[in-house]
C-alpha cells in the first residue's frame, strides 16, 4: 500500500509531516499542491479535508489531517525509529517541548509573519509577540547548549515540530519588513548560537534538504 | 511512590491532566493552590515550571508540565485504560481532534472569554472569533451525532481535551458581558443537541464530578 503525502511549498504544517515520513525512511508519493493555483482546495481534496488545509496523508484506507495527528499516526503506525521516544519519561519531555512551541512561539511568530508578508506595513503594535518571540528563543538557546537535540537525548517529534517554526522565523528576519521590529535573531549563530548549532544538526541531515520548500530556494 | 498533580481551580489545562487521572484510577495526591494567593508562582513551583503556570506532575523523580505532555506521559507510563486508542489510525484521530481543538476552537474561545471577563467592555470587533467558535461547534454537534466520543469509539484523550474548553464557554456565554456577542450558544441542548449529549455522558461521569473547579460551584 503507497503512502501519499499531499503538502504545498512553505507550509510549515506540511514540512512537518514530510520531515516524519523522510526520518522514518518510509516510502511515499509526495504530491505537492500550488496554493496559487488552490489546488489544495479542489473538490478532491476538501472530500480528505474539509477545512482545505494542508497537510494530508492517505495511507491505504486511512485519511489524515492535521500535522501532529499525521506525525502521531506515523510513529505508532511504523514504530521504528521512533519519534516520541522510548519510554514514558521521554514522551512527556517531547511533547512538553512541543506543546511550548505551539502555545508560546508558534503564535508570535506567526503574528509577525503576517506582519512582514503584508502589503502594507504593521498597524498594530509588535512589542508583545517580539517580547514573546526572544522569550522563546532565549529558553531553546539555553536548554540545546546542553543537548543536542530538544528531548530525550535524539533527534524526535520536537525538532520536528520545531524547526519549521524557526525557519520561517529566520525568513522574517531577513525581510526589510522586519527590520524596525529590532528582532534581534541575525545572524543567528552569534545571536542564539546554541539553538544555531542545533538548526545546523537538522541541515546537515539529507532529509532537511529532501524536505525543504522548494520555492525557497530561488 | 505517589504521584502529585499541582492545580488550580477554573484552569482548563489543570482539568484536563485532573480527569486524565481519575479516568486512568490512579492514586495521587492533588495539590491545589491558590492562583489568588500566587501559590503557583512560589520558588518551589517555579524550580518545578519556571514558567509559573499548572498543572505540573510529579511522579517519582519525573516532574513535568504542560496539560497535553501529563497526559501523553500518564498514558504512556500506566497504558490502562488507553487514552490515545489501540490503534494507529484510533490514535491519529484522537490527535486530530485534539489538534482541532487546540487551534481552532482555544483561540477564539480565549478571545472571548478574556473580553467577557474583562471589567471593562470590548474595544475589539469580536465578530471574527464568534463566526470561528460556531463554526467549531456546528462541526463538533456534526460529528457527535454519529457518535458517542471524538474519536475512537471510546473515551479518550480527545474528549479531556476539549471538555474544559467547551465548559469555559459556556460560562462566558452565561455572562451579561457576553450578551451583545449573540454568541446563539444557550441553551445548549436547543443549539447544538448531539455536543450536549456528549458533554451530558461526561457529566455523568465520578470523573467530572470529582475534577469540576471547586470555586465555580458557588
Amino acid at each position: 500500500m503507497t503512502i501519499e503525502l499531499f503538502w504545498g511549498s512553505g507550509s510549515p504544517f506540511a514540512w512537518r509531516a514530510l520531515l516524519a515520513l523522510e526520518l522514518k525512511k518510509l516510502p511515499y508519493e509526495s504530491r505537492l499542491l500550488s496554493f496559487a493555483n488552490k489546488e489544495h482546495k479542489t473538490p478532491a481534496m476538501l472530500a480528505m479535508n474539509p477545512r482545505g488545509k494542508v497537510p494530508v496523508l492517505k495511507d491505504g484506507g486511512t485519511v489524515l489531517s492535521e500535522s501532529l495527528a499525521i506525525v502521531a499516526y506515523l510513529d505508532r503506525k511504523y514504530p521504528e525509529p521512533p519519534l516520541f521516544g522510548r519510554t514514558a519519561e521521554a514522551a512527556g519531555q517531547i511533547w512538553k517541548q512541543i506543546s511550548e512551541a505551539l502555545a508560546y512561539l508558534e503564535p508570535p511568530v506567526t503574528t509577525l509573519a503576517r506582519a512582514a508578508f503584508a502589503p502594507e506595513p504593521p498597524k498594530a503594535d509588535l512589542g508583545a509577540p517580539v517580547a514573546e518571540v526572544k522569550a522563546e528563543l532565549k529558553r531553546l538557546d539555553g536548554e540545546l547548549k546542553t543537548q543536542k537535540w530538544l528531548a530525550a537525548g535524539e533527534i524526535t517529534a520536537a525538532d520536528i515540530v520545531l524547526l519549521p517554526t524557526i525557519e520561517i522565523l529566520l525568513r522574517v528576519a531577513g525581510k526589510d519588513a522586519a527590520k524596525p521590529l529590532d528582532l534581534g535573531v541575525l545572524p543567528l549563530e552569534k545571536t542564539y548560537p546554541a539553538l544555531a548549532a542545533w538548526r545546523d544538526r537538522l541541515r546537515a541531515l539529507p532529509a532537511y534538504d529532501k524536505t525543504y520548500p522548494p520555492h525557497w530556494r530561488g
